[in-house]
């Protein structure tokens, strides 16, 4: 993807709703000529003389043939998405009508848009900069509470502001080191050491709050990976069958209009909780070993969250020792799940309540206690960071220069400790700059949008 | 579905964009409080101080959390599609946001639009006649240019005008003489016998004319049920998988935006040809025993055109003389089809050329004359009566009007015949009328409807 003027000048094109039936469907132009290109093949009125954010209802015809009565509506340069003249057509929502529309526009000059070209031109016109223009993409794909927060967040800015606060305040001590360079052996110093040691360390401090809100950034974006494990006829099919019954039941809510289903993700208080290795499980058979089996075992090292099932009338308090023993050696947060509480064995159960008091009691055939095992499920993974409204990174690429700008700040330090030269401080400063800039897009390289755009959806 | 007063006057909502993953989504409102209710949740400016056919940027918002930043189009009524007052909002396209726009105005009031209940809204309220709100539906699903301008056709009013025009002769007939029957015993004669016959004939011509168009309509709207007949290795499944991935090379063209490739479905010249149990031909093994085989004749007597296919390197003219022979007495026109053109047989060749002058030499293996093929095909399925503008009957609920307007005008042709009294003659006009009225919506039942329009998407 190169970014010749011409290729940035002309007029592209692309379906901007999904495909399939639907009753509707929008096909969005933008570029210098989308209005003056519509208005060849549009019928109803001279759309070169209406104004910017109207409707117009006409035919779209190509010659003689009429393809479909539609609704226009124009956006003026510079008020639009990608601050160019952008139009969208309304049509029937036909796979045969959206085909003849498109091919119609591409015969008369337009270009079929590459994936995310439209954002791209948003960007480049200054509309936002990189990483609202990425969470766009985030935006369509979010399907939580959290990282839909997460994604229109970012998309708003709050990111990107609280990078460029840190980015200005760099340049501030740059300028001033490089001020000091330019009165070369006199001596000056315009930028305090000190102060500039102690905004490094601030700054720092900030970059790693950042770098490790990544963990969560990445749980809230792609769900938190969990294991349910537990001995052959624990329950653990039982008890996924049970959570995700509920989730289709919440899914179906609104005829017709719902997300798709995905089989073994569970959404619980807008966190996507996402079972791992569930085949197994959904196979009549249980097929998951007691913990212990090292198959288990690296599922569950790659696990965020691990629910630890028992059946209360197989088993007993010393093997609920060694597998909680073996748990607390994995490292990954886990809970105690006892399943078929309703069953009965009293003595067990008091056992439990005494040496193992977090132990959540349920009845996964009767779905008995499951909100309490949601609650607790929710409590594990903290994201009260995330709900005070601190920003969270949620993006490898943001992630990754962070990670550069973290060494490059550490080198400044270092450069101070050991009394370097300004030029060398300078660069430092200059390094940190280019990578925090990154993000934003002040600092770009075609590879580097290519990479980001290539993963846009057609029409965006 | 009842048509309560409350009912049309709520305010409806749905999706009216395909589901699944797309730049953006549009949810459509339409009712009295389609603007107001908008309003409410969208922060930027007043949506009811604006004018129709707008568009206005902002945030919907559900109380202090913003949902998205959207476009919302205004149509203030009677200038819309339903001629309520309707709002579509133009959101990013992800299914969770979908969800919590459509719950956000839910709980504000708005009902979820039953399927087809927008352009309900549209019929009931004099947009359009029952016969162009059906279109719309046929329009949506049209994939092919036949069915497209069928659809467009009708949608735009071609059929119900025709219709009316029956319709309003007859009812010139009918008040004359009922004005008569006013008149009781005095024995005056306002319609005039003969000339009553007369249209009456004419309107039987017509009317039979539409009854006939609707096999033509069937084929435009469902595609051509076409068999390969021939014996095991004569090439089935390779001539179908040549003319399968032309089609899909045709398919895919704009990369992203055609329409879901459907496997054993061919559009040729813009009519699309169904290729019937073709699960055997795809196997591996020919399944589809050579002519004769009752399984296979079953199959060919519900199909429209065969392609009699046979393999020039393992036949000779006896055997093609007896299939054909066959063939003749299914009544089903075909096409005799020699295939491996490529291998020789010249003696077989020059043998058929004399005795079967209308024989397709191709080979499927080498896609050699194809076109041909294709050519020939589209010949036998005589499409001229609709490319000259006739209007084509494609609803099989208007075939039965049709056929039920015939009978009545038959009636009172014998009627007339003999010589039955005055009210017996208006009775059957009436009847006539009636039946000719149901293809418009003049006249309607709850029952209709409902049947009509629960077969529309949601949104539409």
């Amino acid at each position: 993807m190169s970014f010749s003027l011409s290729e940035q000048n002309d007029t592209i094109i692309a379906l901007a709703t999904p495909q399939g039936v639907g009753a509707i469907a929008v096909i969005r132009l933008s570029g210098k000529e989308a209005i003056s290109l519509t208005n060849e093949v549009f019928f109803g009125k001279n759309l070169e003389k209406q104004e910017s954010h109207t409707i117009h209802f006409g035919t779209i015809r190509d010659g003689e043939k009429i393809i479909d009565e539609v609704l226009v509506s124009l956006f003026i340069a510079p008020k639009s998405f990608t601050k160019e003249n952008v139009v969208e057509i309304s049509t029937h929502g036909s796979s045969y009508i959206i085909n003849q529309v498109l091919k119609l526009f591409i015969r008369k000059g337009a270009r079929p848009a590459k994936p995310g070209e439209f954002t791209q031109r948003a960007f480049l016109n200054g509309q936002f900069d990189l990483a609202q223009a990425e969470a766009v993409a985030d935006l369509i794909h979010a399907d939580s509470e959290t990282s839909h927060q997460a994604a229109l967040s970012q998309m708003r800015g709050g990111f990107s502001s609280e990078i460029q606060e840190l980015r200005s305040r760099l340049i501030h001590f740059a300028s001033m080191i490089e001020l000091e360079l330019d009165f070369g052996e006199e001596d000056v110093e315009f930028a305090s050491r000190e102060e500039l040691r102690a905004l490094v360390e601030r700054l720092l401090r900030v970059v790693e709050e950042l770098i490790l809100s990544f963990d969560l950034g990445n749980v809230i974006k792609n769900g938190v990976p969990t294991v349910i494990a537990g001995k052959p006829n624990a329950g653990k099919s039982t008890l996924l069958n049970a959570l995700l019954n509920e989730e289709k039941a919440i899914v179906s809510e609104i005829a017709g209009t719902t997300r798709d289903f995905i089989e073994d993700e569970i959404n619980i208080g807008g966190v996507i909780f996402r079972f791992i290795d569930t085949a197994g499980l959904r196979e009549t058979t249980d097929t998951i070993e007691a913990i212990g089996v090292s198959r288990t075992q690296e599922k569950m090292k790659s696990a965020s969250l691990i629910l630890y099932l028992f059946d209360l009338g197989d088993t007993d308090l010393v093997e609920i020792n060694r597998d909680v023993n073996k748990l607390e050696n994995q490292g990954v947060p886990f809970l105690k799940v006892a399943n078929k509480v309703d069953k009965g064995n009293e003595q067990l159960i008091s056992e439990l309540k005494e040496k193992h008091p977090d132990t959540i009691f349920i009845s996964a055939g009767n779905k008995e206690n499951l909100e309490g095992l949601k609650v607790r499920i929710l409590e594990l993974v903290n994201l009260d960071k995330f709900r005070t409204g601190n920003t969270v990174v949620t993006n490898v690429r943001h992630y990754d220069s962070l990670v550069k700008t973290r060494e490059s700040l550490l080198d400044i330090l270092s450069g101070l400790d050991n009394e370097v030269t300004n030029d060398f401080v300078a660069m430092d400063i200059r390094r940190s700059l280019h990578f925090l800039g990154e993000i934003t897009g002040e600092i770009t390289t075609d590879d580097l949008l290519e990479n980001i755009f290539r993963n846009f959806c057609i029409g965006k």
